[in-house]
């Protein structure tokens, strides 16, 4: 594998799920494939999750992790072609690219959308811009519209849980009191469509997705039936696409509880918020699969890290 | 040993000093017993000795260590039960704690104490949640109201340096000019009632610590009277225990002086305020052990982790 | 070597040159040499070649690099002597390089100048503290008035690079929107005064370098007549040093462009302002060395730091 940046980027989906789980049962198996090899891991933006769990990945293979917060630790950086950079920003991403591609062997990145410049987003301008710039392998730690670490960790997480051949999964729109991306979201529905899952999405009206993304899967405005008969519910909030970046709705009606859960399984990328998102019940309960969707983060990280490492020898 | 957020967690206190002091000689006896083990390092505040000393003490056994500025890294947390996240905060404790708990093997918390509310500090709600929700072993990196690992190193170091079998060991208030925690005081407390030496307390009048904490040890509003005879002073500042937080005594009357400490041992855990806390000539004499103490902390923090990997294994 | 603060620490500047690109060709001969040995990262500025370079250097030679941002990690530092401490910091540089030495077993720092208070900066007060207080080696990651890692690079890229015995290798000052350091002109000049090259400097005037240091060395205040039939063209900003700190020129006249350079080669230390420094067309030609100077940082750190492993032995 060359970069991961897509879940589409993974070419047979359900071996490499099965491979992962495998890297789970012995994941020092490989502790020698990374050795004297660098992964850079750039933050623009908050990590808990991913900035442990990819170091974690990354040092089961025998890789050292190098982190560095971008805004706070090195320079401004200017993504623009053709800038007069007489402003805030210091380096152009066409340095620093090339530059970190210096010392390291795989570089991942973290960059969150605007939400307020859609076309931007959509233009992916600084995942893009690294792929472009970089001469190493990229890795998205979830940039402006996709989080492919999380969708295949929740692929991975639910071909773990699963009971029947072919279960149903229902990703259902959560209340927030922030404007959130539509990454998460995105790289589910792109996990979920490689899978042989029953698959429904669901949302307040106005809350549509991208349509290119969504394809031929269902869409219900009821949550309440298209929960029905769910093996597992993936709650997502995310923030208006069409009225881009806008919160539509503030009411907690669409709030996950244990009652509209029933027997399913609960799963979020996390972090969430109690209580708004999903009530105290559902979190604390058996149900609920949030800690190993965290937990299977390293071996969607490592099998990640690892094709890429196996990529850079050929 | 299951966890160390204080000192009477060490079963045999002076065997564990005695185990310090010969992981001192020989720090990289037990290099191979960390292997593929990580320590998460999570910072809610600041720190030089405790950042660093932590991690050469993992390096020396073999661990990787992972460090986390929370505030600046990662989200919010949340401690409170029950809440509706509708705040400032973006995860709770209780995710935060068991998502860690996926990727490393021991966790380490620093989270200093408001000391503007007494009873949420003297709960430990940041530690005690640590504690609580993390399914792997927890370290005090300081506490509100306890710095077991400091307090551990103190003992070692007067174990080291003491030339009578029973030295006069005395724990002075010193100035500040900002509203100090009881944490590293209580934890030195701590250490010098399970030693085998002469203890006494000096500090001015309504800076008396927490009773139960002081118990039968002899406290003295004198400092010269205090002082005689002394073969270690250990200075440090704290805010009023009972006039909670508050600063009651601005002048420098019981800054430690070359002349107050006469022919005894100065100890301070540093960060210390030269001429304020202490003056120059005590910390450039001969008779500081600050910078001994400082180097202690590696041993301490080792012998702790040590027994925690131990622990792991059984 | 028992320090790298300067140039001139370099016995033999030719041999270390050969030398660093001998290691170059073969990175991890030494990887055992620093087996179990700490090398702190300070950084009281920002940083991204220098962050990720030194710490690929130290791994490498099988270091373990420990990276601190003493502002935002641990305490304000106070450099002053005999000071009362009752303001802002709260630790002094004699503990705290005392401290770090515990730790460590070489010690690397950052600090930029103010440039507003000449006479502080020229003193490198916080450089030579860390070299006064340490009680291990220093390596400066760039000081006030030097960047010696810098200058070794590139000296290494003009040997790699040079097509002729005895190259014509021109420093040209170049607009900036900020106040720059004199540190990267000044260690550029000490290197080249090392080499066998035809060196020249070229600055608007007002602009002159501290007479000390440019020595003998001829200086131009006509850009085109200064570049003629150079090969080797490296562009720097620097703010007034007569007038401390001060910008004088604000128009881009003295930007380089693919015209001025002609068939020389481009060099820059990086982070560069495109089109305000050089223009596009410049860095984006085969002309450009900017990243192949930023891939030589590592071995020219790696020399520097295996030179000082090589002196803690004997």
């Amino acid at each position: 594998m060359k970069k991961y940046t897509n879940i589409s980027d993974i070419k047979n989906f359900s071996q490499a799920i099965e491979e992962a789980i495998q890297l789970k049962k012995n994941p020092l198996k490989f502790s020698a494939l990374g050795k004297h090899k660098t992964l850079g891991l750039l933050f623009f933006n908050s990590s808990l999750r991913t900035r442990l769990s990819t170091q974690k990945a990354a040092l089961n293979l025998g890789m050292d992790p190098i982190v560095m917060n971008v805004s706070g630790d090195a320079w401004g950086i200017e993504f623009e072609d053709g800038r007069v950079m007489n402003g805030s920003t210091a380096e152009h991403i066409k340095e620093a690219a090339a530059v970190v591609s210096q010392y390291c062997d795989i570089i991942a990145v973290r960059a969150f959308p605007t939400l307020t410049d859609k076309s931007k987003d959509e233009s992916e301008h600084v995942l893009k811009a690294f792929t472009k710039y970089a001469t190493i392998p990229v890795v998205s730690m979830e940039s402006a519209t996709a989080h492919p670490l999380q969708g295949f960790t929740d692929a991975i997480t639910i071909t773990e849980h699963k009971k029947t051949a072919k279960p149903k999964v229902v990703l259902t729109w959560a209340p927030h009191v922030k404007a959130l991306p539509h990454a998460v979201a995105n790289s589910f529905i792109n996990a979920m469509q490689n899978m042989d899952v029953d698959f429904v999405i669901t949302h307040p009206e106005h809350y549509d997705l991208n349509p290119e993304i969504v394809g031929q899967t269902p869409v219900m405005y009821n949550q309440e039936d298209a929960l029905k008969d769910a093996d597992f519910v993936y709650a997502k909030n995310w923030s208006a696409y069409h009225d881009y970046g806008k919160i539509l709705k503030t009411d907690l009606d669409w709030m996950v509880t244990k009652e509209k859960l029933g027997d399913a399984k609960f799963m979020h990328c996390l972090p969430v918020r109690r209580n708004v998102v999903v009530e105290d019940a559902v979190l604390d309960s058996d149900n609920s699969l949030v800690i190993e969707q965290a937990n299977n983060r390293t071996y969607a990280a490592q099998w990640v890290l690892k094709s890429i490492l196996e990529g850079l020898k050929s």
